[in-house]
Parts: structure tokens; C-alpha cells; sequence
């Protein structure tokens, strides 16, 4: 029996074991943004320093301006790569309370009406039980074999749910400490419940503001309406022409550096089967509003955009006011993919927009945000394992998926530890994280367990 | 000495006994628009009713649901003409109370830094003191030459600052009563303080709120952008297109029936010597926006406009959200000139809107409000009198100007009364009506009456 063999089934014969060890831990009230939780947070922390003591890493509680971080470290399989593992044991709050069919920090087993089995409470799904498949997966491996086949660092994170306010401090502190080759994520959803899946391309952001301003004040449109320039006329006329009418982006260099998804990311999409009728049928539309000849798929991870997600200006209440406003304003925002440069775009757009400008206009713009888009490069061999690993698992082939907005640890990690991650979560779209009733899988808990062993395994792989 | 001589040498000779009239008249505190001055309207009418009967008109109070009217009628002069006069015996509120330098309806005589005088109360120029110029001269008519040489009904609102609610039922109920050749309008400015004025062009109006809605919620652009529409997208693309490069609008029919002013009109406005640049400059602006090759003075007051007075969608408060949102929408306006017909600006408006909606995109449509632009003809022989009988008394070749907005009133007149409205004031732009401190310029006040004797003189001629 080989050890994979053995260490899974070792997770089988411990899982009611390993179902306890989540219960004790979704127990702790460890709401981060509520100062009220402060030491519940903390018992989270010191709950899982003493847990993975326990099974043999080297953990500590670090402190921070806010809640603890968590570090622990396995450094014993010397010249196999070395996996950072991140998650958080913060949860969101529990309001309103009143819609919880049972106390939400009183974990429970709950049958669906299919006869499968699901974990009931707060952070079940998010990000508790997530987090726990991996340290079950280590545990069994440290149980089975007496080692781990890597070399293992645990971040595991206090304040995810509250702005993560001590994240970029803190690993530009623990820099030499954290970096690794690869980091692994635990805190994203499957394709479905029987489709494991690793997001491989994020979209980064660029957040503008614009304010345009004509005359020094209000005018009225009987008074001045015809001669004076309108701010509101400026800024549609402006953003407008954002777009051509095949719905490509008309910003001048927007789509540079700009690639098509591979063929294998293609073929692995067109596997998905994804229902574009259904996905915009879910919230009352019909036809895709991106570039023509783009599959909705591509539309949300793969391509980039310009959205005005604001607009105001004039009067606004009911009825009619014929004014004409000295300002107007828009919120315009750019989902970037991997290979456009945010500060580029950013000017790009500036200049897009000052190159329109009447002589009377005036405009001032504000920068909210910008951050690049990331991709796993499809040829990364952690990547491939990975899938190799997760397919095995569940026996139908693990997809290659996107995500249309942006997940800051990813770009954190990237930028300051230099490392790629590989975002592998077990969590269903229906698990109502941030939601009454949060609630995770029983299968996602035990599999995900199994996919976590079997991925040690294929990355230890020197093959 | 002609009669027109005396009649203006005895206004001269009552110009103190008129002034204590306008006084007695300006301590009525006729606010119509505040109920706890309702008394204050009707003493305000039964002065009125007193006044003018006392000097030969058949004078009455009429009731209405709200501030009753004042209708008097002078019909001795057989196959003379017959006018209406219109006037309006309420005010504004005289908040911020503070800000009047002394009570506002204890009327008094300020002396400027030019040594002119000015009378200083609520109303003395909206329209208290404007109306008494017409009066006076009609009473130094009937004391002079015991008649007057046109028939005249005096119609004096008292509801003008509070919407005239009643107005519409009582102009149809006294259609027949009511009904003149032509109307006089005293509620206007001059052009400056020597230039006389009749405003001859009024533009009307058509309102719209057009509501596009996409999503039947909102979305986050992280799931959906880029796949999914957005209605701000919609709106500021159509929106965007409603004038060309060279300031015009282009909804399909909008210049039909659209003139050019005629030569002699440009000849008139030509020698107002109007100032381009110090009407923008005073409001921080320094190149008109409206049709290429076009005045300023055309541009306000001959040419129709499209404007967007106000649009609203998305998230607009502080900082940034990536919000999609369901729906965006916007107020329209356009000011229509003599000729536009406002239904079918209407309509061509909303196909134009609804031809380059996307499939997925709804759109709701809310008039608000609508009327014609009116135009008094240049040919007009009561016009030509009465420019002629202006220019004599103020020896400065009176104006024939337009107004921007449109004069409800002169809409009424029309359509109910099937009269044309000559638009003569005496008010000077300076007069600080609806403010503190109101005032009406002595001469205004002296000059005003004698212009009334030379135009009811002009109209009685029947060269």
C-alpha cells in the first residue's frame, strides 16, 4: 500500500474525529470586525497554534496591531519544494441573527432533502472548514508516515473579514520567513458540486473618478441654457464613446499586452458547459453585453472592461428642476487581465478624457484602486498537479476557471513574497457564506480532506 | 396742447400722490403662497377694487378656491381697441428676514450711491409697483380728459408667486369677459436702465425622465462585468449623441419650423451691443456652447436646445463601489422656439432613445411638462406702437428682445384667450425680486407711467 493510500485512508477511518476538531473550532466567535469578539478572535488563534503543535509543526501566534496571525511551519523534507498554505479563522458577523434557524456558533449536522449532509454555523464554509481539510490532510500524512513529503508554512489569517488591515505589514516583516515556491489558497468555491476546480486568472482594477466642472455655479436653463456649457453634456458625450458598437473598449493601447485564452484553457471551458442562457437569465438579461464574438465565460474572466459603476449630476429628486449644473461626476472602473498595465490604462484614460474636453470644461480625476490582473501560467507545473490530483479525487476532470474581481491576497502574495498561488477551495456557490445559515458540505469536508492529501502527495512528486 | 401732453404733465404733477399709493398698496403683506397671509391677499384685491373704481372703472372682486382676482373694465370708447392689462397684487416671502436692512413691508425712499432714488419694500418692483405705472397712467387719463382712448380690462392675479392655481378655471370661465385685441403684460425688465424693452420670443419647453433599466438587480462588476449590461452604459451612450460637433441637436425633425430671426430683429439686437463675454465671464465661463456660427443673444432666445438637467445611476457617495446597478436614469429638457411643435420633439426624442437601445435594455419614459415656444410677429402694428411710444419717452430706441424661458402666462393668454402678449416692464435685472432688499428704481416707477400714456395713446391711433 502505497503511503497516499494509506494516509487517505487513514482521513476515512479519523473523519468523525476530524468533524469534532471543526465543531470545537466553529464554537470560537471569532467575528473579527466586531472589537466585542477580541478575545474570542484570539481563542481561535491559540486553539489552532495548539492544535497544529500538536500533529508536529512548529507554530506560534504572532501579534499584530489587530488580531493574531498564526505561523506554523513543517521544515523537515529538506530538499522537496517548500508550499505556503493560507487561510483565515476570522469569520463576518452573524446579523441578523433572527433568520438563523439554529444559534450560529452552535455547529450542527443538517440533512438536505437529497439525503447528503452539510455542517450548519458561522464560518463553516467560510473559512473554517476549509482551512481544516488542509490541516487534516497534514495530519494524517504526519500520523500515517511520521513526515511530510514538502516543506509546509501555515499562514493562517485573523482579519480577512474585517480589511485585513495588519496583511501587508505583516508579510513585508515575515518576508524570508513565508516565501515559498507556490502558495496554496483554501477559501474559493468548485465549478459544482462534483467539479473540483483551481482559479488560475483574476481580474486586477482601476478605479476612477471623474468630476467635471463648466460654470462657477447652478444656472438656470431658462437663463443660459443654449449659450452655456452643461457638465453633464461633457461627461455622457465623454464616456459614451467608451465603447464601440461591437462593445471592444475604444481607450487608446487598452488592449495591449492583451492575449487570447490558450486551447487548453479554451478546450477545459467548452467542457464546463457553462449555461450562459441560465447565468443571465438569473438576473433578467438575455444577451451578452461584451465584446461580439466572445463567450460569456471570456466576457468575465478573460477579458477586460470599462464600467461606469456611478453617475450624478443636476437635479436628481422627483419631479423637474430645468437646472444646469456647474458639476457632474462618474465612478468609472477597469477590470484588467493579465498583461495591461493599471497605471497605463489609468492614463490612457485621463487622456481619453481630456482630449474631449470643451475649452469651458474643466476636470479633476481620483484614483480608487489599481492592481493588475494575475494568471497562472497554464504550463506551471504545480498547476498541473494540482489538476492531476483533483481529478483523481473526485473522478471527473478538474477545471481551470477564472474569477471576474480581484482576491488581494493573491496580488499581496505575488508582490511581496514573489510567489504564484493556486487557488483550491471546496466551498458550492450555495453555501451562503456572509449569510444566515452559513453551512458547508459534508462532502466538500471530507473530500476536500482527500484532495488536500492527494496534492501533497502529487507536488512532493519529483516527477 | 394735445392731450397725450397733458395727460403726461399731470402725471408729472401727481408723481408724489402715485408714490403714496404704491406705499399704501406695498404695506399689504399679500404673500400668497404662506396661509397665514390670506387676509393679507384680499385687503390687498379690495384695495385694488377700490382704487380702480374710483377713478371710472367698473371694478370687482372675484373669488376663486384661492386668492380671489381683481377684474376692472373701462368699455366708453366704443370702436377704440380694446386691451387687457395684466398685473399681480401678491409677493414673494420675505425670508431670510434678517437680511432686509429694514422691514419689508414698511416701504421707504433709498438714495443710491448716483444720487438716483429707488423705493425699497417686498413687491415694489414683483409687481406692485410695476402694475400701479399702467394704473396711473389710466387715471391721469380719465382726470385729464375724462375718458380713455381704448376699452381696457384690468385683469391682477393673486396667486402668480404661488403657482396660479386658479388661473386656467377663471381664464375659461371669463373667456368672453376677458378676450382683448392684444394683451399687456407689466412683470419684465428693461434691457439696462436707459434702454426700454418689449420681450417679443419666449421659448417653451418639453421635460422628460427617461428610466433604462438592465438587471432586475444589482450586480457587482466582479461577477458580472463585462458579460451583463449596464444602463449607465445605455444611458450616457444615447445620451452622449444628442448634439453634434458643431453644438446642434440631432434628433431626427428638431429644426423644422425653425426661422431665422429676421434682418431687422438682428439689426435691433446687433445695437444692444450685447457682451459676450462679460454674460459667461460673470459666471466662469468663456465660449458658448450652443450652435456654431450662432450669437449668444440666438442662442438663448431664437434657438432650441437639448439639455440633460440632471442623471442619476450606480453608487455616487464617497468612495468607490463596483457596482452594476439595475437601473440609471436622467432628466431632458429641451426649450423649444416658435414652430417646434413639443409632441412631436416628444416623440422624435423617445425614438430616438428607444432605436438605440440595446436588446437588453428597458426604458421608461415621464413627461414633464410641454408647450410651444411663442413669438409676437415682427409685423405686429400693436408692437410697432408701442416700441415707437417707448422710444420717445425714454429717447433710446427701445429693444425687442427674448427670453429664455418661457412666461406661463403668455402661453395662457394664447391658447385660452387667443391673444398675443406684448411683454413691457420697467424692472431693471438688478431689483433683487424674490431677495431681500427689493427694490424698484424711482424712474422705473416715473418713467413707467409715462410710458403707459405714450402706448395707450400709440394704440388708440388708428394710423
Amino acid at each position: 500500500m502505497s503511503s497516499l493510500t494509506s494516509v487517505l485512508a487513514r482521513l476515512d477511518a479519523d473523519f468523525d474525529k476530524s468533524l469534532e476538531r471543526l465543531f470545537d473550532l466553529l464554537r470560537l466567535k471569532s467575528i473579527s470586525t466586531d472589537t466585542a469578539f477580541k478575545p474570542d478572535c484570539r481563542k481561535a488563534a491559540e486553539w489552532l497554534v495548539a492544535d497544529l503543535s500538536s500533529i508536529g509543526f512548529e507554530a506560534s501566534l504572532r501579534e499584530t496591531p489587530g488580531h493574531p496571525m498564526v505561523v506554523a511551519h513543517y521544515r523537515k523534507a529538506h530538499d522537496a519544494p517548500h508550499v505556503l498554505f493560507y487561510g483565515h479563522y476570522d469569520v463576518q458577523p452573524v446579523d441578523p441573527l433572527e433568520l438563523w434557524k439554529t444559534p450560529p456558533f452552535e455547529p450542527r449536522v443538517e440533512e438536505a432533502a437529497d439525503g447528503s449532509k452539510r455542517i450548519v454555523a458561522r464560518g463553516a464554509a467560510d473559512d473554517k472548514g476549509q482551512l481544516l481539510t488542509f490541516v487534516e490532510a497534514a495530519r494524517a500524512f504526519l500520523a500515517e508516515t511520521g513526515s511530510l513529503p514538502l516543506n509546509v508554512t501555515i499562514l493562517l489569517e485573523g482579519e480577512e473579514e474585517s480589511g485585513s488591515p495588519s496583511l501587508v505589514p505583516f508579510l513585508e516583516a515575515t518576508k524570508k520567513e513565508l516565501s515559498a515556491d507556490v502558495a496554496l489558497i483554501c477559501d474559493t468555491s468548485m465549478w459544482n458540486a462534483t467539479t473540483p476546480a483551481i482559479t488560475t486568472m483574476l481580474r486586477g482594477l482601476v478605479g476612477e473618478e471623474i468630476v467635471i466642472t463648466c460654470a462657477d455655479r447652478d444656472l438656470h436653463s431658462g437663463l443660459y441654457g443654449g449659450a452655456s456649457w452643461n457638465p453633464i453634456r461633457v461627461l455622457t458625450s465623454i464616456l459614451g464613446d467608451l465603447h464601440d458598437e461591437t462593445g471592444r473598449v475604444v481607450l487608446p493601447g487598452f488592449y495591449d499586452g492583451v492575449s487570447d485564452i490558450s486551447p487548453d484553457v479554451k478546450a477545459n471551458w467548452d467542457r464546463l458547459d457553462f449555461d450562459e442562457t441560465a447565468f443571465l437569465g438569473g438576473v433578467g438579461l438575455k444577451t451578452p453585453a461584451g465584446e461580439a464574438g466572445r463567450t460569456v465565460l471570456e466576457q468575465l474572466w478573460a477579458r477586460p472592461t470599462a464600467e461606469i459603476n456611478g453617475i450624478s449630476g443636476g437635479y436628481t429628486g422627483e419631479g423637474f428642476k430645468t437646472v444646469l449644473p456647474s458639476k457632474a461626476s462618474a465612478k468609472v472602473s477597469f477590470r484588467l487581465v493579465v498583461g495591461q498595465n493599471p497605471d497605463r490604462i489609468r492614463a490612457s484614460f485621463r487622456k481619453f478624457v481630456e482630449d474631449r474636453l470643451p475649452p469651458d470644461a474643466r476636470v479633476e480625476f481620483h484614483a480608487h484602486g489599481g492592481g493588475p490582473g494575475l494568471k497562472i501560467s497554464d504550463e506551471n507545473p504545480a498547476l498541473k498537479k494540482a489538476l492531476g490530483a483533483l481529478t483523481d479525487e473526485w473522478t471527473q476532470e478538474a477545471a481551470v476557471i477564472g474569477g471576474g474581481g480581484s482576491i488581494p491576497i493573491v496580488g499581496l502574495f505575488k508582490d511581496i513574497l514573489g510567489m504564484d498561488s493556486l487557488l483550491i477551495g471546496f466551498g458550492l456557490d450555495d453555501d451562503r457564506i456572509h449569510s444566515p445559515n452559513e453551512k458547508y458540505e459534508m462532502e466538500s469536508f471530507r473530500r476536500g480532506q482527500r484532495s488536500w492529501a492527494r496534492i501533497i502527495a502529487a507536488l512532493a512528486d519529483k516527477a
